[in-house]
């Protein structure tokens, strides 16, 4: 694909073919190129549910409004944005750093207090924030790497987050930001033109340009 | 570029090389890319403001713990996330769903229903939620965005909220989740290699796979 095709041509696909099945070995391959996504102070604060099994996503489906995608699509992601990642990640992460020649030993308190002033203590909103903001620049760039890979996606916030914790054993103070359906277009869907988008000019603002 | 090259070659660029000046022409390009980013019901809760006057961006650069790359960068992007761009946009969002072939018009109270009950009310913790994680993934979409259009960035979080608002006038309500700062790698600098990610074993989980 051209620069940015993928970008260009991806969109959220209501009707999946469904009955194909989709290779372990593609699913990681599509988790390991959207990893890439960056995070503040690199400290990936997601994890993923991969809902692949047909009698799982029926249980999913149930949480999820009983939209008929969760089924027909070939795997849904639950994406967990984790507001504790700081806690299970900080260390290694400076270990990497110090390793690798971004921090000096010496910075290591001073970067600590800045990663807690910035994102706050475990149950603060700012920590949440935080979490849910990471874990969208990881679930985007999924979508878009499922696209490169030729693989239709459609995000989804209309789900029962209270079912879905219970159901697939995801801890209370984690946060789902939303679903991913991945697979490929049913066949004979035609895709209705693009919906809206707002001008430019409405909500970007050049300052002092 | 191909498949998904962006998305593997993009890195968070801390280097970048001053006073170059990049045309708005190309600033609306790449916000018109990152801009067929998915939301929740297509709401686009996100705003931008570019910072490119060299004025400006010092005023940035006070705001954001005076970090140089806010200054050394061609212009830096604040991510404005809007809580109110469900009444801001959901009437002409269904306009657009009924005439393109998305929604019966029978349907529209039905799914404003749904809006309200899933992203909450205007002042509520859902809604923010919402804005945020929307606005990130039109973020991360600029980032892959700006890879493919040869341009390097840095998402920052470091940086006082209170401060960037006022200086810039964006009203409290908003959330700001991150600057990106955006330009071309600074001249004969070696990045360094990648710094960890966790193995995919670690946080993907199978469900009866």
């Amino acid at each position: 694909m051209e620069n940015n095709e993928s970008l260009k041509s991806r969109r959220s696909i209501n009707f999946f073919e469904p009955n194909i099945e989709i290779s372990q070995d593609k699913i990681l391959e599509l988790i390991e190129i959207a990893n890439l996504a960056p995070s503040s102070f690199n400290l990936q604060p997601w994890k993923v549910v991969v809902v692949k099994d047909s009698e799982r996503k029926k249980v999913l489906r149930q949480c999820a409004f009983n939209q008929p995608k969760v089924e027909e699509a070939s795997f849904v992601l639950i994406i967990v944005a984790d507001p504790l990642a700081i806690e299970e990640n900080i260390d290694r992460v400076f270990d990497s750093w110090e390793k690798l020649g971004y921090m000096q030993h010496e910075m290591r308190q001073t970067y600590r207090s800045m990663v807690y002033q910035l994102q706050g203590e475990p149950d603060s909103l700012k920590r949440k924030f935080f979490a849910i903001k990471n874990a969208s620049l990881f679930a985007m760039n999924l979508m878009v790497a499922a696209k490169g890979l030729g693989l239709e996606t459609h995000p989804m916030d209309g789900f029962d987050e209270a079912c879905v914790k219970k159901e697939f054993n995801i801890p209370e103070e984690k946060i789902i930001p939303m679903l991913i359906a991945v697979g490929y277009l049913k066949k004979d869907i035609q895709l209705l033109p693009r919906a809206f988008r707002r001008d430019l000019s409405e909500f970007v603002k050049f300052e002092r340009f």
